[in-house]
């Protein structure tokens, strides 16, 4: 690309109306000459070709994207990834911020996604390393999004609970059982005072347990604990399946007793869940599987934190996403980061109910809080109720007992003196 | 888990009905105990939890995955992401093959997803990195799937051509022009002998043009060029847009004149192209957008070969995949591998035309043909057409002419001496 060429795909921020614009932040590694490769990157994603032959026109204006910023870091002694670069010579590490039409494509998610995570991003000539880590959406973009329908305050008021965590459990033994015993593992969770009681993301529709008697079950047993207990309780049923099912199956589980769907929406699609958003009459839960593999790495790929803010977006109302400790391989930060997308203002989008999960226990909602600084989550253990070595209902009570000594300002240890359950807990480990 | 627990998680596959059975093939890492390792992935990825606290039961027979062959490669002197193990220790370098239940969660494509590439996998205790190879499904799981309506054959069907590559380009300017003037361009290509006239992954049905119209205009220059030249063509719409427009679009598209529609599948998910191919009138084109994330490391992600295999799974009929050369990042013998998912026997399932893609030009043609030993292959150049100097109707008959080349075992200077379009498009190297 020769210099002239290369200028039109950079532009002062102050020329621009930003309205016109979503603003990428790309983390990227190239050879030579960063100008060229992140003015390549820009050409890739919009104007390939900007010209006729023998027409006389530049369609970049409108329609290029731009930089509009760009750090040389610090040069490195060989690329991240040689393979992507069949090279090992030295590599400059950059970041660079690109202004990019929402015309070329409009508020559609899949058409975004190919816009900042395609063909014109991961093969940019010049390119080995490359990740996007966030996207700034103008209101007038975000407009165009309903975002979640409950949101944390929707939750907290159908759960009547203002003030603590949200204590979400995945029943388990998660694959084989028939509805009936499936439910009364969740009627003695929640009687043990669970809030929420939900399918592990596993567990679909399947012949050994259909979702109508699934639902019907669980549904009857919600009820019943809520006469029980007093409190308002939640059966979340996991209704990801192919896409034509998704409002087929939201209206089978709202109708049998369900009061709030799964969808793991990285599987699924996320313009499936936008879909039932426009649908549903529950709030929607958000699992993370298949996230992995395209946020894990560190400088190839998309930050989590996009995917987290696209999953607000379209609609969920709480995301199960990965949280602290080794076994998830996220950092804290990135936790963190996570967890701020789904509290921190976003148009006129509603926050959603964070739930940084994995290998959870009584003793995790002390360190949560800890991490946090609020109470606006959830925990979602598994075995910790379900494998309970005094049954669900005493592995629920575990979890309640754990946050009554947080406010309270006890140690654990301290409060399960007289609080067998949160002993047992302690002495099993998890 | 102790040694009794871990027998649970392997078998010998001659005693499991295979029909009921996926076969998964995984590259991991661990630090310590490989068959732990992989236990501990069978056991996350299905029966996490195998039993009731009380009773007498173990739901793994019917549920549990199983390992059925692990290989212990080598011993790395640390692990290949040591950010996912916390540790520089030394690592084992594994591959494991795993039976996994398939009436766990049915043929659906996002519980498939769940299962073998979502938190089971990922986050597996002792595991870092990890990369699923390949699946293997039984017949049995196959039948469920309609796969590619068309295919290989009703493709060369509907453009008459049977004995060469097919002749596929991307109308560039790729982005902002109005259906007139871009339908004039796709006139010309074809004109020169393209077979395939094709929106660019990034253009999609926006304000500034409509598919409506575009569809309708051109439609019509298709028929004129069918008439004019005495070939059938095929102009390709990109109806790549939010899952609940998918089918409106390919009815608009389809009533106005497109006769193939192209969906940027892993944007849009797979399981909406299951949806489509329900109703389907015209032949799917797979793009590749978003592919790279996930697939791209080494070590880490999923191999494009499965994703391949899905693709024709849920019924696209031609696959648009990243193809040779520096600039796509992907091996030959990655490339190889996707290919032949394409064309090799998949149950019931039609082959699909591959298109490896990217960066190409009349030159290519003879480097594909070599490499492939085939002529089932599409070429999908953009800018070699349509920025060829002597305008887009000379750089389709550049293409042409470089496979008459190939045909009469001439090279292309050769050949280039009295064909002054494919002499200009070597002048200009691409």
């Amino acid at each position: 690309m020769n210099q002239a060429d290369l200028r039109g795909f950079f532009a002062e921020k102050s020329t621009l109306n930003m309205d016109d614009y979503i603003v990428l932040e790309y983390y990227f590694e190239c050879a030579a000459n960063p100008e060229q490769a992140a003015a390549h990157l820009c050409q890739e994603q919009s104007t390939a070709q900007w010209k006729r032959v023998d027409v006389d026109e530049d369609l970049r204006g409108r329609f290029g994207a731009k930089v509009i910023d760009l750090v040389v870091e610090r040069m490195l002694d060989q690329p991240t990834y040689p393979f992507l670069s069949h090279s090992n010579d030295k590599a400059y590490s950059c970041k660079v911020k690109i202004a990019h039409p929402h015309g070329n494509f409009g508020a559609k998610i899949p058409n975004l996604l190919t816009a900042v995570l395609g063909e014109g991003t991961f093969y940019s000539p010049g390119i080995s390393a490359i990740k996007l880590l966030d996207i700034e959406f103008p209101e007038s973009y975000l407009g165009n999004f309903q975002g979640p329908k409950f949101g944390i305050a929707g939750l907290r008021e159908m759960l009547g609970v203002y003030d603590r965590p949200i204590m979400i459990g995945v029943i388990k033994p998660n694959l084989g059982l028939a509805p009936e015993p499936f439910a009364e593992l969740a009627r003695q969770a929640w009687l043990g005072g669970l809030d929420i009681a939900k399918d592990d993301e596993m567990l679909c529709d399947v012949e050994w347990s259909r979702l109508t008697e699934r639902a019907e079950r669980l549904g009857a047993a919600r009820l019943e604990c809520e006469r029980l207990t007093g409190e308002k309780k939640i059966y979340l049923a996991n209704i990801t399946d192919e896409v034509d099912r998704l409002i087929e199956l939201h209206d089978i589980a709202v109708a049998r007793g369900a009061n709030a769907v799964m969808v793991n929406g990285m599987t699924t699609g996320l313009s499936a869940v936008r879909m039932l958003r426009k649908h549903t009459q529950v709030p929607l839960f958000a699992h993370f599987d298949f996230i992995a593999p395209f946020t894990r790495m560190l400088y190839f790929g998309v930050h989590s934190r996009v995917m987290t803010k696209l999953q607000r977006m379209v609609g969920f109302d709480s995301i199960i996403l990965p949280g602290f400790g080794d076994r998830m391989k996220t950092s804290d930060s990135d936790v963190l980061l996570d967890v701020q997308e789904c509290l921190k203002p976003l148009g006129h989008l509603k926050p959603v109910l964070p739930v940084p999960a994995g290998s959870q226990w009584a003793g995790s909602i002390p360190q949560l809080y800890e991490k946090l600084h609020s109470v606006d989550f959830g925990i979602v253990p598994g075995r910790a109720v379900f494998e309970h070595p005094m049954g669900p209902q005493a592995g629920a009570a575990s979890l309640r007992q754990s946050w009554e000594a947080t406010v309270r300002g006890l140690t654990l240890f301290d409060y399960a003196r007289d609080h067998a359950e949160l002993l047992a807990a302690i002495k099993e480990g998890h």
